[in-house]
């Protein structure tokens, strides 16, 4: 077994019907150069990815993932993504996985080489760092202005506000801006002090029952685990809410989490230094739900 | 010759002096893969870029680049980079070029491969588009929001504004937009109204014999075809001012430009589909002195 898979995949276009998939992936080593540096992802951060997590072979909501990679493909012009071919992909990579353990799968889907005719696509998985301790002891966050309005996707789609793009530099920024503040994490909030996000994952709060997350606007990835969560706190008969979040609410909700694909649900300890009600046995029962199969 | 040149650099910290920095480069086969899936520059556009034109065997103002190319260090936190080293890696790419003809050179700096040690870094260089024919019809330009205040940069220093990183979708996109509104390119202004800078060029305006650009807060990259241009027109007697430039200002001035190091001077004949002032023959004026040797 292998417990790091990259596959070059050759984009299929959307629409057609390939009975010979497995002929459009090639199986490389991952330390072996694999791209041009005329790569437009890496010239210009011009693509989009996904990142998936594979718990004990069975790869989390892959479905929804790859709706969002549909998705931000169409915010950023790109060829739509044929889902079956993506699909297969992840099926190849996660049956060359062991039967246990987490590991984090990546989809990249790049405008291509510079001048040249096609986008170009990979996936990459391999063993996920451990988060057992974070999942059971929290994190601590500080919030980051965006600098964006919350108006301002509706007013400027250009800026790409809801696509995932490998465009990633500030949200690696705010990460170091985090650690340098003495914190695990950041959550993007905007100037007139509204909760937007974390930098790779998405915003949950607890008040009594109910459970909320910023309403996911054109400038607010809407996260796959936050809706696999949702769905999950229904089911048990719990109130989920989608709506405008002050930032002074992160310090009197009664639970407050950032959720993210791989890391899962991290409960909140502090917000900008202050300690804020963190709920340990919650988060270990939300973390066993994301923690077991799910489509 | 080789028109083409691709040179894998290895490097050297800041402030080291090596005797064999040609050791330190690889030419490589820019048609060949030469980057790991793992490199950071592709998986979230993490890292910082310079283009340079080569012009008949010279590399224009290859100094001031580089002092950009540190200051982008500096802003991303990145390794500071060895301006000798990179200065050998010009030296030698330029010597293998044509003696004649007009090339864009890009330097490349990214934080590396995730998990890895080191940043890499390469150069390439290749012929540049002929832009002689939008040097001398000039080019139509639409204004397009870019979602930040004036005072966001000083306030949000994560958000990485004033540092020209590969995290570029947002420059693209707005260059398609451009495209879609009948227009060449764009000039991004800010929610309140002010004149910043094109997605890949920056911004000049003459209003009688004075030459104005915004001023380079740290939301504005300090443009080294702008810099170079005011340096000459001081020369010539000419008066230059950084200020702020209110939007409708674009459509009172004598002339206009997009300025950039590898298209050089750009006249803007239209600004959001309506006629401006453009004057062909300060424009082929201006493009003499920037196809000179510059340094």
């Amino acid at each position: 077994m292998a417990s790091t898979v990259t596959l070059l995949i050759e984009p299929v276009p959307a629409g057609e019907t390939r009975h010979d998939l497995d002929a459009t992936f090639r199986e490389v080593d991952a330390s072996a150069p694999a791209l041009r540096v005329g790569e437009l992802s890496t010239q210009r951060g011009d693509g989009i990815f996904e990142t998936i997590a594979v718990i004990d072979g069975h790869a989390q909501e892959a479905r929804a993932h790859l709706e969002r990679l549909r998705n931000s493909a169409r915010i950023c012009e790109l060829p739509e993504p044929n889902l079956e071919q993506w699909q297969a992909a992840i099926a190849r990579a996660v049956a060359s996985l062991p039967a246990e353990g987490e590991f984090a799968l990546k989809l990249v889907l790049s405008r291509g080489v510079e001048h040249g005719p096609a986008p170009t696509a990979w996936l990459h998985v391999a063993p996920a760092a451990d988060f057992s301790a974070v999942r059971a002891r929290g994190i601590r966050v500080v919030t980051l202005d965006r600098g964006y309005d919350r108006d301002t996707a509706e007013r400027a789609p250009w800026l790409l506000l809801g696509a995932k793009t490998l465009s990633y530099a500030v949200n690696m920024a705010a990460l170091r801006e985090a650690k340098r503040r003495g914190a695990d994490d950041a959550i993007f909030v905007t100037p007139d002090g509204y909760v937007m996000e974390g930098p790779t994952s998405s915003v949950i709060l607890r008040h009594g029952d109910v459970y909320s997350t910023p309403a996911p606007s054109g400038a607010i990835l809407h996260g796959t685990t936050q809706q696999s969560l949702f769905e999950h706190l229904e089911a048990t008969g719990a109130r989920t809410d989608y709506r405008d979040i002050r930032v002074p609410e992160l310090g009197t909700a009664d639970a407050a989490w950032l959720v993210s694909s791989v890391r899962l649900a991290a409960g909140i300890t502090h917000i900008d230094g202050s300690p804020v009600a963190y709920d340990a046995d919650e988060t270990r029962a939300l973390n066993d739900y994301l923690l077991s199969p799910r489509d």
